[in-house]
């Protein structure tokens, strides 16, 4: 076995108001054969932390592997939203200035990728327009980025990372819930990718863009094939795929946890060809899936304080209890406490995590009309 | 002349974790004819008081005169983002818990304006089909408001004050800029109005919706009366204006200034047919106009502490200075400070309220390829 | 067995930037025999809500059993500091505005003491001493809080809640740490009670004011029984007894663990004849204190993402490891991780709630040079 | 008159979540000739500006001068401080974490200053006493920034700035107030430095530590000084002076204004024999003096919407407004708007900077009892 190379660089994404720059760790492991370019970034919302421990044992593995093409490993990837502390807590998910949510500001314009998609003939090689496509996304990435009047921060953060992942075949973006089970966004047309990763439940996502990575990625590459295929009526596969794997709960890092979440990251990349003689494959398990439509939040129309009695994971019935609440006010009679039930059949994902809540706060995200993927 | 009425009540819009009703005063002056209906209400935006004075004003004023119709004004609007701080100031243009602007969660769905439009007939009159759409979109409002799983807390604010402005002629929706001049947001077709009021800067907005108040307002009547108008091939207007004022800089009241405000809103009111007698007309003065599409944020691409050199309201010519920056790192030789020069002819509207910006801050918001309204 | 009776009423403590008032909970059991008085509050850090389930399993307890003597209970007295979400979180432990510590602003003046202690003759009864200085303390905190130029807010709620607690024998004040192992604040003079609690963790404080509400209960009553001892020349007691317990992690709630601490609570007043045949009874359980001055805080010499590996309330040896610490700039050698490593023996009572440091964070704080309570 | 030369180094004074190092620029400006140190700072407060742009001033100034001696000059001190938004402004004055104070953590022991006072012997010079303080002064910092469990991170902050201070006979701390005139705090004893410094109002201060670095440089001198003049039985002065200077309003700065700041300490420095054939004096002004007690907060006892009607440095006599509040819920009576006076003549000095006030809001800090100081 040939070993693979491992590169360091730091790329500049914002200054702060000191005037000092704010830059970026990019690790790039280059593999002795050719092969697909993979892109996996973390903590883009700066208290999701878990995934640069998931990047650091990537490395860990990595260095020891087989790697086909190149992978670029992007940990704590907002140096602003990762330093934001308001309490003893990381201010992580949105600038703190103006409330923009750190990952809404990647790039997408399908009006672009039909203009894109009229230049294509009908004998041109996919792998051409690949590369075409590439270069003429990343021109328009970049024509955004140089805009006169310029960019809000999470913008010009977002298109700057997102130069990064343009060549990518594969982009991982690495999250976590508030509390969290661990869970996976993929789009429908890469719903197979779901039995390769040792992660119980995964939600699928329509050809739809409100601004993530993810979507950014894949929303342009589907589109395309699409157009493709409706020219040359016959199916045709970009082979770009782009997901968003939540790795268990915001504001914790688990080192043993990271193994495990590398080793299904690594039996997923061995799957698509990036790793030789992998030693991982994907764990037999029971996983479950959900169509994106069926990923409900569940608000409440009270404020008070909770006990989260459903974790997440587990299978709650129509009518049982998810949450229990205190009313301060009312302790001495029979209005002291009330329960919330599940509304239909759910698996809880994820839950608010803090014990107070107004009215109109995120309870719990929740699967429901959920389906087994395994047996697909 | 007959004496307006005016009476009060109290609406509760959200809970907090406490478990305690938060609500919003509401006032309600009702003439002594019958006329049109007028909607006002300030500090939707926590730390954008000024219009709570102007409420205060126009009550005091509006006792005094004979009013047609109906006043209904919400101060302090927003319970939520009034008490907020976070040190000194007022957090109060987002959602702490998630970063959503209080601004941006009423309702509008264009296709429900398009299936109402369908049950219009030739012959129906305009007054039974305000009344019917009137009450069609409350009950749209309705149904959104009571879903199963509940909406965010923002969004609950947001329907249940639109409830309150559903059936107003006239929707006034009273806002602050950070640091600001006085300047109003109309949409195109009521572009007369400028005239009525005393505020020397007007945004032009075309027929989008983004989430205000006062986009959700027009939005479906202009919609409606473009169909309309389409089907019976002539020229309607449902006579209904709603728009946004920008009453100078946040973090402020002042009660002399609110007495200019309100006179200015009197003047508006009495041209529009709520006030008989009224001893307010609309000032001879400057006034200028610019398309949404040319009121221009200009972002920093550095970070570092500035001194705002143009003040809000001044006419730029390209190329002076807009603002001066320091460097603290380089206070020993020539790059201590730069100067931001105005990339065309600009008049600044507002500008960031802090010296200390990162890269991405809106430095100014500036009217670029502006016009003389009076003239027009 | 005769029933004790409850009431409830409201005290306004605050009032908001919307103008409206905020005020607490106050329940009173008035048991059917006289007895001693006992005060219990909980969330004065608005994080801190555990302390809210205990008094409400209380309240249920004691429904149930014979009181003797009265017994207040406040729960989730600081309505600001419940409300200031920052994030997900709740702001709870300063005042946004001024970073002023919700639980410092108590009132005590020892020059105070020594004046009132000049006014015992050598033959007045210690229970007419009590009764006096009870009116003579309560006098002192009026006048405090009717300043001419007033208070800050901190400082206005904390002495409205001191109020209600100036005639208590029993102050009990429930707070949680970060993330953290149950434990209690005892002085020196009352470590007998730690007995009397299920609460595996006893820190013993001097007779010293920081500002805390035990403090402020016991520091006057110590050093007013010192006095009179000195100067009858034999011991005396008040039989004052204040402490905070401090009820696991911040941000949590839980029903069945709060009845636990609830029986614990009641096994304590049981053995201080506030109730009757009470059916709890302290439990045999290892007990391990510390003097003040041996629980150490661990601050960090550095910044990074940590595991904490060292639960709270386990006994760590000198030099094994407490947290792993990743260093996102060097995943790619060995610098990648280090080891922070117990620097004595210690017991870990709690550990900062994010993974996310800053140089000079609190790591850790814990029992050093700790000793066996039970077998004192 | 020959060339003073300038030098520029960083400090490493903290580390953030990120692992990176967080540091602050150092100029030195070395006179040609030898004279006392100078040590001047900015900014600890990161909100506090305009010290940064004064800071900027003196440099361009000091290139042109004959300096006598060195001056240090550190600007933006804070690197935390300044870079934590919320919302649009900087939350500058206490750590985000814990709420403590930038300002509070450096160094004094009045215990180690009696133990140092006994090694003068009645033979020693005053500058070999003030020799070995110093030594024995950095000694003393040094250890406590090595205590083996650490510190918080304000307190290792402040203390590796006062290591800079150590060696100065002049320390000037710049600050801002939040809406305020200029204003300087002097220990009683340099009470006629004032005379020098182009500020109407000063604040005389006792040798009481709170914590800031004036206190902590003029407290261990001033009692050096009063114990050896005790000892000798003559006034001894060691002439070390140390203020705070309040230069304006906080997230602000303005170049021309620094340029009229900076000439006021020119004046100042150069009557101090730093600065030899300096063009500029101490101009002839009004100026006014309050001891610190007599600096008088006014917190309110209601929460609303406030204007500030009486404008810092304003004379202000006793029943004359202060301020006019907002009662959002009583618009419609004459409970509407009510006037706040001055309790006793004064001299407001700063107010809050935010409109809406919570109930225990620093409405005014004003001088009480105010005296003519240039008469003295």
């Amino acid at each position: 076995m040939t070993q693979s190379t491992i590169s360091k660089s730091h790329m500049v994404v914002a200054q702060n108001a000191s005037g000092r720059n704010m830059n970026v760790p990019i690790y790039r492991i280059t593999g002795s054969k050719p092969g697909p370019t993979v892109y996996i970034q973390s903590s883009i919302h700066g208290a999701e932390v878990q995934g640069n421990v998931v990047i650091y044992q990537l490395i860990q593995y990595l260095k020891q592997l087989d790697v086909c093409g190149e992978i670029i490993l992007v940990p704590n990837c907002n140096p602003v939203g990762t330093n934001i502390k308001a309490g003893e807590y990381t201010l992580g998910r949105f600038d703190p200035v103006n409330g923009t949510n750190w990952n809404r500001g990647y790039y997408y314009d399908e009006q672009k990728v039909h203009e894109f998609a009229e230049t294509v003939s009908a004998q041109e090689s996919l792998s051409s327009v690949k590369q075409r496509f590439r270069a003429f996304w990343r021109q328009a990435i970049n024509e955004k980025l140089s805009s006169g009047w310029g960019l809000g921060l999470a913008q010009q953060l977002n298109l700057k990372l997102q130069l990064l992942a343009v060549d990518a075949d594969i982009v991982l973006d690495l999250h976590n819930g508030p509390v969290s089970t661990r869970h996976v966004y993929l789009p429908e047309y890469a719903a197979d990718a779901a039995k390769l990763l040792n992660i119980p439940h995964t939600i699928l996502i329509p050809n739809q863009f409100a601004g993530a990575l993810d979507e950014a990625t894949f929303c342009p590459w589907w589109t395309l094939q699409s157009l493709i295929s409706a020219q040359r009526q016959e199916a045709v596969s970009c082979n770009v795929e782009a997901m968003t794997l939540e790795m268990g709960s915001q504001e914790v890092i688990a080192f043993e946890e990271g193994k495990q979440d590398a080793q299904s990251i690594l039996s997923y990349l061995s799957k698509r060809g990036i790793i030789n003689d992998c030693p991982y494959e994907p764990l037999a398990m029971h996983r479950v899936g959900v169509y994106l439509k069926d990923y409900r939040t569940l608000y409440t129309q009270w404020g008070g304080m909770v006990e989260y009695v459903a974790r997440p994971g587990d299978k709650i019935s129509a009518g049982e209890p998810l949450a229990r609440v205190l009313n301060i006010d009312e302790l001495d009679n029979a209005d002291a406490t009330f329960t919330v039930t599940a509304p239909c059949d759910v698996i809880p994902i994820l839950h608010f995590p803090s014990a107070s809540v107004l009215s109109g706060t995120q309870l719990y995200k929740a699967f429901t009309r959920y389906f087994d993927i395994t047996s697909e």
